[in-house]
């Protein structure tokens, strides 16, 4: 039997690389004049659609159509079909300036009333582009010179989804058709291998198949309910966090997850942060217009920094690293949530350092030096750094420009002194502080943010925070702010994806599944599950009765990374057989030595 | 040196049982009397006070005055100097009825218009009660006999305070004598130790002295931040209710504290329990007209219940126990919030069971053994079960008259079985099913309310929860919900008054501190805490360059279980020279033996 394919695929480093539609000039043309070539194919097939928009969009592009019956999956088909057509035909695209009268004369005359309300939105000078003489559109451009610079073989339909004009359920439901383009048929190709592997990896449907998590209706979205695996996974990215940070001199402190507004009001978070926070909870009407009562954490913070000026602090405290895995709740529009990289509840491994001046620089070096330790143990190695400075033309910030200056300077120093490999997001701050983030990427080239550290003048201040320095004066700390995770809910939902639900051994909700040929083999499963259990690796024992090909397909399913069959042989010579997901068929190996390998794996971070 | 206070007075049993006036209607007299003969002094001494009501209480009785001057500590002295003339005066107590009319006229004799509001609100007969010829007021009684029947030693005058008129902050402003009168004066000094001993317990003071939690007024009352301390106390007392808890087949969840109001309407919190839970949160009017939107969660149930329902379950899947350490949230009036015994968030050790109705009389035992080690792990000895029924006459509560019965049924068969001092609280159910509640007595005979089991037919009907038995069919489960700490807020609460801060080493947040002669043995004691704190042991090495003397003042304050003083010798020795809250001084122990002590003491929930 050949080892498992996905644990196989997994070693295996993506060969094309796809260009971005917002960085090539070139994508961006193709695309555009494609989704005009698809306008024109549809107005052919289906004379009474009217077209309304169609961009370009990350990757590939759409169009609206106003059309009096829905597109099938079949009409998608014979709509490329059309397009191949239109292409061979080698029309020139031609850009005419007209006045706005002559637009809407010529709109007129075609009888298409959404493109005079598009007229009306533009300014001077409007441009048509035309395929030949054939078709036309209002467009800004920019476009490829001739469909023959089109590639029909690295075009194709994707599917069709109902949209509603200027986005307004109020407004007419129009069909929107999506395609993709690319420069070669390559390119196309990986580009349906990559969302076939997207879907494969689906988090969603590996945490729903794996049972993970779930989403319930009455609860509401974006609000996951972990059931007892997905338990197990959080509590053991916890553990390991907890653990380093214990050893770091971290300190563990538990805050509620609630406030009243004056919290946030000292904070700022009410001002620049409201419309993100979920409603208030106001005892009555004239509470609420004085914006008065309890609202749910949107950060943990101003909570920390509670605990930090309950008492008159000396230098010789600080640093003092306040941790709580604190769960926040931020109310994202309902439209925007999905799975769990987009939630409106998550636990954040958060942290605030309370530092004197003279510590900042060794206390943001021991922050990312913890950050690059931990992506190491969970196999994340393609990652950036992101420099998230304030834009300063923006008055969304809070703090003085010498506090920005100061904070920003500490985070290019560290960022120089490590050497790592960086880049500036001008406007990504946070409103009270720049940031450093750490920007992942995955096998498919996709990008997510995950750990983020803080520099902060700013709430010191809002908070008026002292320390008795050595020499008897009063001084103001430095907090920095950091999460090497960011989110638990997201981190595991990019792993899951990273690893397509194959988690390594450490991380596995269960590590080891002893699976009997026979009823007689129960007792010694059962026992060595037992033993395995009392020695902290997370086995069971397979008692479905299920036949043994069953039984083996369901483990696979289970993604379980170890797998012993056992039968009246291994009983006897006290061995297991072993197959794992990493490796495949190991053949029979004595249970002692099983036991060892288990627990090394599990302490090393890395599979059987 | 003598061994610490605290420890020794622990180890003393009470003696003196002390009468509870709500059992003792000869107290109920006493105090009664006695709070008239109070009035009648403030009356002689302080002309212008105007008497209004004057009840007997828990520990005593009080009586509000409406005074031109607020009454000072002084005046206490000679109001009760005043009191034993009235007493040795051996005035007979006279009741006399009266009609409402002579009532009023009698009143308006001597201008008290309080006693006008109060008689309004009383029905006939009026009863009037006399101290001789001297003072009367109205009174429904009863009353010892004569003043002679008071002991004037047995009575002291403890407070003044203020409260308002009718309870009513808009109306007058009263001053409140406190006092407290007993049979005997043996009895008044028991109460007087009792109060004593209660200050030095009050778990509000040590949790501040201690550094184990804090309030802050921009987070709200009720609301505590957990510091370092405090949290590992709270993380020791989760992490080894998990063990417990794994070790019996429970299965660890995480869920949010947010849901929208559907999900408390299918469950019937929010129409029984609307009152008790924070306000909505709600995007705006029309969706606060329809209560719709977002509210805190008062109880983990329904939470738990959906995680159930996400999927079909088989016979072979129950029993299911999904555990969480779940936070909710209640809306306690302000005014009723104190420490950690009454908090508007707080965490419960949470467990729902999902079993076949085969099951419950084994898995009701079952939680019950795990509450019954659990008390006797944390040293709670002096429990009574209270069986919480429904009051039949009252319509708080949900599911039929059948589901009732079958689960009092189960809770009674189950605390007979076992043989268990117990006693019925009717009334004191919750509203979706009846409770075996575990009421401690403390030192100072005062009830703490602990853990709780609860047998459920009625939310498995509202959410048609199933499962598909052996045989194929749909079956509806039974629900137990169970807590062993209840709140692990209230519980901590509780222990530290309990043990007055003197936690079991387990449980201490600091459980060794090394304390050096001179710096020389720095080095040393700080090796050693390294030591220690990586074979599990939660030790410190005093660094303060304090005087010795100081430093084990500094100890004893902290109530730091073990502490090790070191000088030269010890060094030398390899060696601790030990002291405990315990036992006092043990003198010098090799580092070996005392590292093995601290881990047999640890595991064993015992001191060293």
């Amino acid at each position: 039997m050949s080892a498992p394919e996905s644990a196989d695929s997994r070693q295996q480093p993506e060969k094309i690389s796809l260009p971005r539609t917002s960085e090539s000039e070139s994508l961006k043309k193709i695309r555009h004049t494609t989704s005009h070539v698809m306008a024109m194919a549809v107005q052919k097939l289906f004379p009474k659609a009217q077209v309304t928009i169609g961009p370009w969009i990350e990757n590939g592009f759409y169009y609206d159509f106003d059309n009096p019956e829905p597109f099938a999956e079949k009409d998608l088909k014979a709509i490329q079909k059309e397009m191949v057509k239109i292409i061979n035909r080698k029309l020139p695209v031609i850009r005419e300036e007209v006045s706005r009268e002559e637009a809407e004369r010529r709109i007129k005359e075609i009888n298409e009333p959404y493109k005079l309300e598009i007229l009306e939105g533009l300014t001077e000078p409007i441009t048509i582009y035309h395929l030949g003489e054939q078709w036309w559109d209002l467009c800004a451009g920019p476009h490829v010179e001739n469909t023959a610079d089109l590639n029909p073989k690295a075009i194709e339909l994707e599917s069709v989804a109902g949209a509603y004009w200027r986005g307004d359920e109020n407004r007419a439901q129009l069909q929107r058709i999506y395609g993709t383009a690319w420069e070669t048929p390559e390119q196309l190709a990986e580009h349906k291998r990559r969302k076939e592997e997207a879907l494969r990896r689906d988090h969603r449907r590996l945490g729903k198949e794996l049972g993970l998590f779930i989403f319930a209706d009455p609860v509401g979205p974006g609000l996951p309910l972990w059931t007892p695996k997905g338990t197990i996974l959080r509590n053991t990215l916890e553990d390991f966090l907890k653990q380093e940070q214990i050893k770091r001199g971290y300190l563990p402190v538990v805050t509620p997850h609630i406030a009243r507004t004056d919290l946030f009001r000292i904070s700022g978070h009410r001002q620049k942060y409201g419309e993100d926070m979920f409603p208030l909870m106001a005892e009555n009407e004239t509470d609420r217009e004085a914006d008065r009562g309890f609202v749910m954490k949107p950060m943990n913070c101003p909570f920390h920094i509670e605990i930090y000026r309950s008492q008159l602090r000396s230098y010789r405290e600080l640093p003092m690293r306040l941790a709580e895995f604190g769960t926040v709740y931020r109310y994202e529009q309902s439209g925007e949530l999905g799975g769990l990289t987009r939630v409106r509840g998550f636990t954040v491994d958060d942290s605030h350092l309370f530092v004197t001046p003279e510590q900042l620089d060794s206390e943001f070096l021991n922050v990312v030096d913890l950050i690059l330790s931990v992506f190491k143990s969970l196999q994340l190695k393609n990652f950036k750094a992101r420099l998230s400075f304030r834009d300063p033309s923006s008055d969304k910030y809070i703090g003085s420009d010498e506090a920005w200056n100061k904070a920003e300077g500490a985070i290019r120093r560290a960022v120089e002194h490590l050497g790592m490999n960086y880049f500036e997001g001008i406007g990504e701050a946070a409103f009270y502080g720049p940031k450093l983030d750490f920007i992942f990427q995955d096998a498919l080239e996709r990008e997510w943010q995950l750990g983020t550290v803080q520099v902060d003048y700013n709430l010191p201040e809002r908070f008026e925070l002292e320390y008795v320095a050595e020499d008897g004066s009063r001084q103001r700390p430095v907090m920095i702010h950091r999460a090497p995770f960011g989110s638990l809910e997201r981190l595991i939902g990019i792993l899951i994806e990273e690893y397509a639900g194959d988690f390594p051994l450490w991380l596995a909700p269960i590590q080891v599944r002893l699976i009997p040929v026979g009823e007689d083999q129960l007792p010694f499963i059962q026992e060595v599950a037992a033993k395995m259990r009392s020695l902290g690796i997370r086995a069971e024992a397979d008692t479905s009765n299920e036949r043994l090909g069953k039984a083996i397909r369901n483990a696979e399913k289970d993604k379980i990374p170890v797998m012993a069959v056992v039968g009246a042989k291994e009983v006897e010579s006290d061995s297991l057989n072993i197959r794992t997901r990493a490796s495949g068929e190991l053949g029979a190996i004595p249970v002692a030595q099983v036991i060892e390998r288990c627990q090394g794996a599990i302490a090393n971070y890395t599979n059987f």
